[in-house]
């Protein structure tokens, strides 16, 4: 992956020397950027484009290259590439669009760009993409104008499958001026996809944090892996979240662990902070530039009282508590005030006209023993406090890497002074109080949750784990059937849950046999593959007593294969599902019974395994939670019966990745001591 | 109220010539802005203060000031005060800070202003407050320096009780280039407080929208009432939500209905926009600067697929619909195409390279009739594209207007570029498309509430509310009592309310005899009114079927007097409650019964009088609202019985102001038919 990010020459496919050339503009931001290598232009059109003559192919080459860009009609591209390979190129980065976004018909185009790629065993970009930028190299490959004048080199790097994207990104990172290092456009993801560049820019010194702009995921499962393993703050903007209109899930864990509710929940296991805009990753951006908040303590400084409200507020909302200030951060602060107002954090700091002892200030709260960090509120209007709070933001990025404690700063200003600060700093500036905080909480999840995000780690990754990746399919692909109740029972009990006692009958006598065998009372349930809710089609019949009731009940049913099941004792009924995600494979869902699932959608994900504590962890997880403990008189439920359930089922669908779909609902938990039994179940799979 | 923002003529008291002397401030803001009014300076010092010579007293003014200001120390306040009221003065704005926001010992002081303004008939915005702006007259007041380099006047004016707010509220307008027209800062609001202060702006004809900035209500029922009768959008934001640390209360619904739950009950019904900061707030202003959003259908246009996914995200998330957009749109898109992408919405121009045809898609995107808004997102970098761009959304604001449709416009560009285009156009800019949306829906909504909005407004002022509120002690003051069993049943019973048979007895014989008299089965509650959650004291005894069980279970509640009281039949628990909240007066609660309060606190919440049909609406808004109607397999509740109860317990909240809380729980809601019961009642009321 390396030459794509730092190549020591580059071939530019597409360049010719008319004006509206684009792939000129490629070799001019090169230029712009003053990168350091070798730049072929390869095109028709003679003369030169920068200091470097057009060659019409790279034969002509005087070396070889070590990234070739191509931006030039799609279907020629075939061509182009076989030359790259023959040529002794092994990174190729295609820009041009016009493929299966488009049409359909361009797949076997893309078939054909495969075939060469694995001929020459060549690493891909692309299609339909903007290339990459390397701030540290001066490598800027995109298509589009960028100039160094508004572009600064820091910590931020950026994967993106859409092009707008990361060119939005970069022009809000000018604005703000936070500091990039490398950003590369996906696109397609014909070849290389957004693992591989992760995996990268985790392995990349130069890299502190990494965005992500996806509208899919290539191997979901494989994202978490990966995103699991590093301390490097994660920031993911995932479109395409919109539910579509999907059939009506035949199983409640289908619909429940539906549109991105597995995502979300695999996404929440690997610590990666997913946010819902582009502005939210930006102030992610920002607050990652910071030095991580290492607890929920924070000082809060503002020069209005209305301020230091909202401030209180906003501490709150997210989650934050106002640090205890020392005596002597106090006596510090009165000694420059004119009125003395209140010694409590929030600190109003409006009194004091002088900002030049604003860095004092900001150095006291960040020495406070008690605080995690500091959020600074400061508005001002003239040009000479102008002067002042640049001198006092510049300062500010020694001071939290002094004390390696984040300072989330707000500021307003007249709209001449917005670009003068903007371009002076260096310092992240948040221009909302609520979304400064927003983002400082993400830093404190962040220090909070790396212990949690390790064992994550362990737990995906171990050696059983990766046994089932290997030979899991994931896609649905083809035909699927219903296990029979006896099938999928002793499937179940293999697992260790237990059952009910229960035996298919195909006629009354069968029936009155296998419940004599069992004991009254009994259940009969009608025994077909093609029923799947068996409630909703009268096909049940509970609490029957004796063998007159049960031929009532047999009857009723219409005489059909029924299973016979002994009567449940009673308890609190969940549900556990299984689900064979396309993106992240199998899954394991736990939910309470009845209105929880049904009407408040109150269920836990989590991807396999899941062992007893991750099992414990979803219980806990969900809003329903208390009923389970005891809440309002009843009893406590079994719940060690129902973690070893969790685990069981886990364990059963890494064994069988053939599962697609898997029901047990419920599952009925009983009082503390004396365990759970699985009531019902369905199981479909590939056939 | 039109003398503060309209006065011929200012008096500025607490001038000197000396150059750090802040009075001086807002002499010279007059000054920079044109204020074409007469202006006195009163102060210590010789000489002038910008043209005007500056005056020992205000008894050597030459004509009587429509209007005084006061920057002078607090203590000097009533002596000026006086001497305003004896020149004739009746508007005053007090700025001095120094009162009870510093210590409770200033409360005399305020006492003291309180009964010199009664005096002389004067109205007194402050103290600790920033004063007024209006733009319109040229008239800006606070003591920071303003200048109208950066400031536009337009239709948005804002009440704050910060002054700090205020202006932030100022420079980021400037640097969003909004339009301001009257602003004026409350502080303390001894006397005037916001609710005189949005009466006046709602009266205000160059007032299109009202921002409010509240850390409390003055009288919530009164803002409610006011805000109710416009239909200007008044956008809030709230401080001082945070919980506090409150006793454990001893009604359901005083829990229930506590922290601002009320409040945000109360300011829905208004369509009080609420938002949760200063950056919302402004991104409301800037959507309500444009027409109406009438429906729920946007065209979405955007430069990148990328932007159109995340846009396509957003749509649904913030409840909008992609329109349907002719053909007739998209052959005109089409020509200007090089490549043709996809003939959907959202619409991809990013290959419309001359961004001069970006009007007239905006055009034809107004034009669709399927269309009730647009949503435009575009980046752009170089020089030549901002000339184009600018021209672009300069024409916006016609078109906005001509189509009566609003059009949220999303820009990103490099941070040379941000200044210029935010100083050459007046159309609101957007930094992020969920933003953008998000602000859009309130729009949205903001129409189709109209009429709701007109109907709670005659519901909440009505005639016999009016009464009601005039007699109404709305704080809590003095001690309370419980009312006993027999008095809150009947009580109930006279506003319409089933009650099941009881009595108390006072020994096992009286117990004896209720039971028979009402025939078993019976249950048996204490009957004590410090004992207000029975069950937890095991002093509730249910389903006594003979006198055998009576007798026990009067042992084992221990022989104290109990209620006796007739078994409920089968049916929904429901919690009905009221509260009389220091803020909003009395309100009704409405609940499903066991965990969906308890755990969920799944409530609804309205300001009395509810009506029947604002009863249903109740009833329909909270989640657990499929249990009464029949989910899973239950009979359909009786729904009429439930919304008479809910506005009988209403017209029993107005009838009885010294009633501070009301808990029925549960009340029994029977299947259809069978009406509903109240099994339990608690009323606490003033002593």
């Amino acid at each position: 992956m390396r030459n794509f990010f730092y190549p020591g020459s580059v071939a530019v496919f597409g360049v010719s020397d008319t004006p509206s050339n684009m792939a000129r503009i490629i070799i001019e931001n090169l230029e712009r950027f003053g990168f350091g290598g070798k730049v072929y232009p390869v095109g028709k059109g003679k003369g030169a484009v920068g200091g470097s003559r057009i060659i019409p192919t790279i034969d002509e080459a005087d070396s070889v290259p070590d990234l070739a860009v191509q931006l030039i009609p799609a279907v020629r591209i075939p061509e182009t590439l076989e030359q790259c390979g023959r040529k002794g190129i092994r990174h190729v980065i295609l820009e041009s669009g016009g493929f299966s976004e488009l049409s359909d018909s361009k797949k076997t185009l893309e078939e054909e760009i495969r075939q060469i790629s694995a001929k020459w065993d060549m690493k891909v970009i692309g299609p339909n993409c903007f290339g990459v930028i390397n701030l540290e190299a001066r490598l800027v490959l995109p298509f589009f104008i960028f100039d160094p004048g508004y572009m600064r080199t820091g910590g931020i790097s950026l994967i993106s499958q859409s092009g707008g994207i990361l060119y939005d990104t970069c022009m809000i990172a000018s604005c703000e001026n936070l500091g990039l290092n490398k950003l590369v456009s996906i696109g397609n993801k014909l070849l290389l996809d957004e693992n591989e560049c992760l995996e990268y820019l985790i392995s990349d010194p130069g890299t502190s944090v990494i965005g992500l702009y996806l509208e899919d995921f290539s191997d979901g499962r494989r994202l978490i892996e990966i995103a699991s393993s590093t301390d490097k703050p994660i920031v993911l903007l995932k479109a395409n979240r919109s539910p579509t209109g999907r059939e009506i899930a035949r199983f409640h864990t289908a619909a429940l662990a539906g549109d991105d509710r597995v995502a979300e929940a695999a996404l929440r296991e690997a610590g990666v902070h997913q946010v819902e805009s582009l502005a939210q990753m930006i102030d992610a951006f920002k607050i990652f530039s910071l030095p991580l908040a290492k607890g929920p303590r924070l000082a809060v400084i503002t020069r209005s009282g209305g301020h230091g409200v909202l401030s209180a507020d906003g501490v709150h909302r997210h989650g934050f508590e106002l640090a205890p200030l020392s005596e002597n951060f106090f006596s510090a602060v009165k000694e420059k005030k004119i009125n003395v107002i209140r010694t409590t954090n929030p600190v109003d700091v409006g009194d004091i006209y002088d900002l030049a002892s604003y860095s004092e200030i900001m150095d006291r709260a960040l020495a406070e023993e008690a605080a995690d960090g500091v959020l600074y509120v400061v508005t001002y209007s003239s040009e000479s406090d102008g002067l002042k709070v640049r001198n006092f933001i510049g300062n500010a990025s020694e001071q939290v890497a002094r004390y390696g404690k984040p300072a989330a700063l707000c500021l307003a200003c007249n709209r001449d002074q917005w670009p003068i600060i903007r371009k002076a700093v260096d310092f992240p500036i948040f221009g909302d109080v609520d979304y400064a905080l927003r983002a400082l909480a993400e830093s404190r999840d962040h220090f909070a949750f790396a212990d949690k995000k390790s064992r994550a780690h362990a737990r995906l990754t171990g050696s059983s784990t990766k046994a089932l990746r290997a030979r899991q399919p994931r896609k649905a692909a083809g035909p699927s059937r219903i296990l029979g109740s006896p099938e999928a029972f002793s499937l179940l009990e293999a697992y260790g849950l237990s059952v009910l006692p229960s035996g298919v009958a195909k006629d009354l006598d069968g029936a009155r046999l296998l419940a004599a065998k069992m004991g009254y009372p009994v259940a009969m349930k009608i025994e077909s593959p093609s029923i799947l809710h068996k409630s909703e089609k009268n096909g049940v019949v509970l609490d029957i007593t004796d063998e007159a009731a049960l031929g009532h009940a047999w009857t009723g049913i219409g005489g059909e294969r029924c299973l016979i099941q002994k009567m449940a004792s009673s308890g609190t009924e969940v549900i556990i599902g299984g689900k064979r995600d396309q993106e992240f494979g199998h899954v394991v869902l736990f939910g309470l019974g009845g209105i929880f699932v049904e009407i408040l959608r109150d269920a836990a994900i989590r991807l396999v395994p899941v062992d007893p504590e991750t099992a414990m962890e979803m219980v806990n997880s969900i809003q329903g939670a208390p009923i389970l403990k005891g809440a309002r008189g009843r009893p406590r439920a079994d719940i060690t019966a129902l973690t070893t359930a969790l685990s069981g089922v886990s364990r059963l669908l890494i064994d069988h990745p053939e599962i697609r779909n898997l029901d047990i609902n419920p599952l009925i938990v009983h009082e503390d001591g004396k365990w759970a039994t699985a009531v019902d179940v369905k199981i479909e799979v590939d056939r």
